[in-house]
């Protein structure tokens, strides 16, 4: 697989973060769901905006954060997610190709503007996150390019893209041509309440079309409706490997017949976690695709996941390649 | 003075930063001088952008910023600038409305985007600006709001004014209204290079029209060609409190025949030094005009601009009232 033109290719909605601190009572007030990313329509985005106070904008969306830190890794990457052109459209992609990430997918000329998250930060360091989808809802089979997935080691997928129409249409596309150049296909389960809007689709795809699954505790015992040791072991019998972030408890992967328990790195200040997940999986991913071992990978997952908590916002703050190189692996 | 409306009126250009992090090198490569703010077009904008890394977007604006802290510390506040009717120019607002903040000044239908300000942060936690004007080159006098003005105990414009073709018969008007209404007017020289500009017609704001002048070392220098001993005893001539920073060695006030020697605050981590002459203005004209000593608002001064400092962006990111009543002031 060395030869691919493309480490990893991520594809999701391609949203522009607006992030503020906030209370609990002001979460209350606002009637918002702790924790949890909620879809918005433009009105009550609107609405919450300009009840948000001062905000400071960096480009987000779950699978581009992967992807902004494969590629801050070193590795070699591209995306594919819809924009539309407007100022924000124009952040978004610049901050990927500014990385090195190659990015294409031509933006909507009309239609909604480019997506909004809303996200609220509390001084727990949790966030809370409102998306107002915009010209994601554009995103569909025609933006998929067959041939940078066929030529990229592993395509990354986000299930929020379940969330937009026709999204979920480009997403089964490009497994199928992933699948079918012999390459692996992995998803990240996104959100608790995402998989609730889809279980039965989600089931499925895990089931059958995902080598490479990437979740929270949350995520897989709502996926099958179980405790955290039943949902392992059917994620063990269904896919090649399933990494679960644990949050502070640090993550545990599965794969075969190997089981990796890796802890939490420690973080000095702890102050935003948006992004965790995501950047956890663009460690993994880097690892993967250099052909390390599951524990390493966990490791380096663990690592990125620790510097994307540390500061506001999901883009990485620090030189990633130097944060890993200056860490050290113990090889068992 | 108890009963204005305001506590302070700010005038400035609306601008938007995108911050990101560079190192001398590249500073050298895109042929930058550093640590200074350069006005740029928009093509050289665009140019730079191109070649910058992935960035972050807060409000910024030299006066907005004062403007912002001065609301964060719990005073009555009004700012008038111009943005466009644009994605970035409702960030703009918000972020000011948002703190508190009268912003009524109508927003350009037509003509340039909203002003763009690309701050390079270096390691050692320099920034270096390039300006891209855009909207502001729209304010001008019918956008200044006499009952604000006249309804405000201080007048505070920024240097930067001198920059955009009609915003300084803005800023003559302002001043003018703010004095027959028995107000004081307030400057700040933004920049060594922006003195450099204008130097002849700033010298004579100084020795004529203002009352209150913010400055760092270099421009008090630059201002009157002369050492710092001499500019000090130029501006004690002519200007009611003239306030003058000096980065790590804090800062010198001299009002009257008082001088004020103040220290620095010690800095846990300095991360990005936008915006500290901002935020020390705020918390000076915070104590100011609550008529406290020169000495407290020297104090406040440097404890606001090393909020500003252990962080990105130039708009504060904890709770400054919080921050100042957690400190000790010793009252001579």
């Amino acid at each position: 697989m060395a030869d691919c033109a493309f480490d990893v290719v991520g594809i999701g909605n391609a949203i522009v973060d607006v992030l503020a601190h906030a209370d609990d009572a002001q979460l209350r007030s606002l009637g918002l769901a702790k924790g949890v990313m909620t879809l918005v329509d433009a009105q009550e985005a609107e609405r919450l905006y300009g009840r948000m106070g001062p905000g400071m904008e960096c480009s987000g969306g779950s699978a581009a954060n992967t992807i902004a830190g494969v590629a801050a890794l070193g590795g070699k990457t591209a995306y594919m997610g819809k924009v539309k052109d407007d100022q924000l459209g124009q952040v978004f992609r610049h901050d990927l190709r500014s990385q090195g990430v190659a990015f294409d997918t031509p933006a909507a000329i009309d239609g909604p503007s480019t997506a909004r998250c809303l996200i609220f930060v509390t001084p727990d360091a949790q966030r809370t996150m409102q998306t107002y989808l915009g010209a994601c809802i554009e995103l569909g089979p025609d933006d998929i390019d067959a041939d940078v997935v066929g030529n990229a080691q592993v395509t990354y997928l986000e299930g929020y893209l379940w969330d937009p129409p026709q999204a979920k249409a480009a997403f089964r596309k490009a497994a199928t041509i992933a699948h079918a150049a012999g390459r692996k296909v992995a998803l990240s389960l996104s959100d608790p309440f995402c998989v609730e809007r889809h279980r039965a689709e989600f089931v499925e795809l895990v089931n059958d079309h995902i080598d490479v699954l990437f979740a929270n505790e949350a995520e897989i015992t709502s996926l099958f409706e179980s405790d955290f040791d039943q949902a392992m072991r059917r994620l063990r019998d269904h896919v090649e490997v399933a990494a679960v972030t644990r949050g502070a408890k640090g993550s545990v992967v599965v794969a075969g017949g190997q089981v990796v328990v890796q802890g939490a790195e420690s973080v000095a200040g702890l102050v935003d976690t948006t992004g965790a997940g995501d950047l956890y999986a663009a460690g993994f991913l880097r690892g993967f695709t250099q052909g390390r071992d599951i524990a390493t990978c966990a490791r380096l997952g663990g690592l990125c996941a620790a510097e994307i908590i540390s500061h506001f916002g999901a883009r990485p703050a620090t030189d990633l390649g130097q944060l890993v190189a200056q860490a050290t692996f113990v090889t068992v």
